[in-house]
């Protein structure tokens, strides 16, 4: 193509709100441009590099035995209503009413609308495991859209759902999926990491997140620094295993409980201080309730409750920290006092018409010489000790894991952290919506058999995007070969006849090899091309003119390396196709 | 394919509210399955077809000038306030909030968008002319979806928007524009009429639809009898014509207008048999009103007055029929007794402040010896004529055309009447949307110019219903050889493992060749597969068994005409690529 047909929609200013190199480079080099909040119009090369991702994935699965579909991407909401999701998916899920106030969603993901096309063509087992995918738009009303292509509300996602006869067919799709993912993001240029996932609200046993490490991300990675173990894991998901460097707490079993006035200190920092002891033998308490249940959780003082870890543990969606009316019925004290010993409530009774459901992290299983609050505003208790001032029936993983914890897998080396942004995620749903959504088939004896199901999604434009964050220096972007609009950027400086019928020959010769190249032929100056072609960011420059027209040397330089080389048609031909 | 790993979603029963074929055929072949009303899932044939065509329509705007691009869907409530359309566009807009409450359409359409996305880039008039095309999801509410991929809320859209420094360049690309859509519609084998067409609430001067001919069409066509005339147009658009074989009424210069008593007679067929002078002879008051203007209409009383072209004429947008009271205030009478003559107020004056206009259709003329209400209710006038009572200063065209009536290019021969369903449409938008949203670039001697705009659009769901439509038999669809998913239905009779082989090996050869192949390897009897292959409709089916394996002769059955033949396997070949 040439500027003369396809135009450069190039800028020289960074848009006002870009905070990550892709934003910036992605609207400055006119690949995309924001239509409003979180909002993006793919503008010629943009759509280009985005359709090339997109056929990436697709070959990859099917290659993998995916079959394509293409779902509505506005999903009534009474399909949402029968998976219990309509009132679950929050603010996040775009909403809308039609002229007859029939509610839908703007769909996030398919589960539902995908078991419903399931259930109305899957009648036996012989048509099981099918995995079914499309690629279209999915909206997200973010709170706060940001980082262009990686935080937007509306966005192209390749999300597949398959169903099986049984957990082992469920499982080798979920590896084949695995392994399409990895040839996804090998053939995209994109180097990521698989990390084991925490499932949100979308149920099931197990879950893989594709990461893009970058400093920018919103996840952190939590990976094993011992590289034959190799455990990689999302933050949010990492068991927690104390280093037991960070041990050495006072241990006292025979001196009995004894309550201590505190006054108004409050905070376990305060109390420590005036006690001398360490935050880590002290046990917090994080009280949160929901419309039917108070959640008391009990951690280590130094530590962070797992607001993740609890909701998974306590099935609780809708929930928030207790109010003071709460704490007080249970603790009998202000916030600031609970604790384990001589709370007037057991797990499981009644509180305010509430059930009390209590939760203990491991860690504080057989520990002694403790301080915790004494339900009793005004005090604390030292020396408590569990098993003999109060039991851990079942002690939880309840704590957010950092650097530095132990690897939950080889349970020896510590862990670093890195950040991250999702790319892909996969998912073993089990039953979760077959069963809600009576999806049913039968089995070799004629019986109803519910299929189990997975689901895989990966972000079109987020992988387009921290391509861009993995691949840029200050000039600009720097495409993969299977991604970059073109593979070669033509400078014409070409002024005389001579010169243009030269560049149009060797354009048609290129082209003519099957090589796409973009020629810009704009009546520009030299330097303003340079610029634009280092911005756009296509793995070969190749500059002609006067000078490269009599010495019979193209300039070419390597757009990723900078290096600069002259030479002559033919061995352009063989650098680029070779 | 196998049908082993791309399951047949076929189903023996039609959907209830199929009232068509292709929505009949396309959803029992397993092509589509309706998730809503008016929502419709692409199952994997259906999506195959529905890619082939955005494929071709992709190629076609490419040869023609166009350039791609992707909006979001979600366009906001701003853009549209800007055009003034946010009001305009009526309940067939589907609008939503997000959670900061504020306004978006998913878009029916995209003038506002896309000439948003050009005055971010455009700044001189060398970058005139540009067409920016895309092919995504567009939303209409409407009242009653029907006919499946026909009229349902959201579908896909091939949406084009040029921009042009002056009209000479805006008809060319018009020009390229259709001959682009002749080609599509050519190579997806459908027979399209284009026709002259209104250019409803787009604003603009010229527009042009492509029409399939079809009994179920929800638009009416008129088309010149003579063929050598070639006029066609929507009817909405036609322009009037009385053909002379209907003259021959009452004409008496001569006989003063008189006031007659008509008592509770009111409408003109109750009058005329009163009176025995033909409905031709009366003048037919139709009274509109919108917030600032009444629209008093006249036309000859055997017509229906066009509320398309008085609305185009009038430039009125949301209006509705007079009230009684307005009557009342304007002709002193009850509803039924407007005439031209002895009204108490003209055109442009004031009635219960609102603007009078008063509109005649051209045919009322030179006429005389017309019968109309007196303004004076129980009373009508007879011996009316114009040029004495009352004057038309200019006369339009405002009735409805119909077959028998004149062509309004030839002026000589009758028009005929066919439906249409419209798969394509064209504009000459002119300024309307660059104007109102302030595009500008500089001329040539650096002076402001505003863009004239066009627009170009295709539904591909559409086309391929229609292509259904013009393309079945009873036992099912018969797919176009560039639309249909597959070329060649193998149905495998092979029981034994020889003859398991053999299949396998000719399916391998096929493919081999290029042939796209779809293997029935299923464990189904034979009429099974058969009845399947006819409905899925792809061009050839191949049937092997053991029978043929013996004979050496494949059994090939031509799916449009029905015809048997014997081939070996190279005559095959030859046939399927010839």
């Amino acid at each position: 193509m040439r500027a003369s047909q396809l135009p450069l929609f190039t800028s020289k200013n960074d848009p006002n709100d870009a905070q990550v190199a892709s934003h910036r480079l992605l609207s400055r080099a006119g690949f995309i441009r924001k239509q409003g909040s979180g909002l993006y119009a793919y503008l010629p090369f943009g759509d280009m590099v985005h359709r090339k991702i997109e056929q990436i994935v697709r070959e990859e699965m099917n290659r993998f035995g995916g079959v394509e579909v293409s779902l509505p991407v506005i999903t009534p909401a009474e399909l949402w209503q029968e998976s219990g999701r309509w009132d679950l998916m929050g603010k996040e899920m775009m909403r809308m009413q039609d002229r007859h106030e029939v509610g839908y969603a703007l769909g996030p993901t398919h589960e539902e609308a995908m078991t419903d096309v399931a259930r109305s063509f899957l009648q036996s087992y012989k048509q099981l495991p099918i995995n079914l995918y499309q690629i279209g738009r999915k909206y997200r009303d973010e709170i706060r859209p940001r980082y262009g292509l990686i935080r937007c509300r509306e966005f192209v996602m390749k999300d597949a759902y398959s169903f099986h006869a049984d957990d082992k067919s469920l499982d080798e799709t979920y590896q084949k999926m695995r392994e399409a993912y990895r040839s996804i993001f090998e053939r995209c240029g994109l180097k990521t990491i698989p990390v084991e996932a925490d499932s949100g609200n979308m149920g099931g046993s197990g879950s893989e997140e594709f990461m893009v490490a970058s400093s920018i991300g919103e996840e952190t990675l939590l990976l094993c620094s011992d590289e034959a173990c190799g455990y990689r894991s999302n933050q949010e998901k990492t068991a927690f295993i104390e280093n037991p460097s960070r041990g050495g707490s006072r241990s006292a079993q025979d001196e009995t409980a004894e309550d201590f006035e505190t006054g108004a200190l409050k905070t376990i920092e305060e109390v420590a201080k005036l006690t001398g002891q360490s935050p880590r033998d002290f046990i917090k308490a994080v009280i949160f309730e929901d419309a039917q249940n108070i959640f008391l959780c009990f951690v280590q003082g130094d530590r962070e409750l797992s607001e993740i870890k609890m909701k998974n543990l306590a099935g609780a969606t809708d929930y928030w920290l207790a109010s003071e009316e709460t704490i007080n019925a249970l603790t009998g004290a202000e916030p600031g006092y609970a604790g384990p010993v001589g709370i007037k409530f057991k797990d499981g009774e009644k509180v305010s018409k509430k059930t009390l459901r209590v939760f203990f992290d491991r860690h504080l299983k057989g520990r002694s010489g403790l301080i915790t609050g004494a339900n009793k505003t005004g005090y604390h208790t030292k020396n408590v000790a569990e098993g003999r001032d109060f039991t851990i029936a079942e002690g939880h993983d309840l704590i957010v894991s950092h650097a530095g914890d132990i690897c939950p897998q080889c349970k020896k080396a510590e862990l670093t952290e890195t950040r991250g942004i999702e790319v892909g995620h996969i998912f073993k749903l089990g039953k979760k919506y077959s069963e809600k959504m009576k999806l049913s088939v039968l089995d070799p004896n004629g019986k109803p058999l519910t299929p189990t199901m997975g689901c895989y999604g990966i972000g079109v434009g987020r992988t387009m995007a921290t391509s861009v964050e993995q691949n840029h220096d200050e000039r600009g972007i720097i495409w993969h070969k299977n991604l970059t609009p073109f593979v070669i950027y033509l400078v014409s400086l070409a002024k005389a006849e001579s010169e243009i019928a030269f560049v149009d020959q060797l354009y048609a010769t290129l082209q003519a090899k099957g090589i796409s190249v973009y020629l810009d032929d704009r009546d520009e100056r030299a330097g303003v091309k340079f610029n634009d072609a280092e911005l756009v960011g296509f793995p070969f420059i190749v500059t002609v003119g006067k000078k490269s027209i009599e010495s019979g040397k193209l300039e070419v330089k390597l757009r990723r390396s900078g290096e600069k080389l002259e030479l002559s048609e033919t061995e352009l031909v063989q650098l680029v196709m070779g």
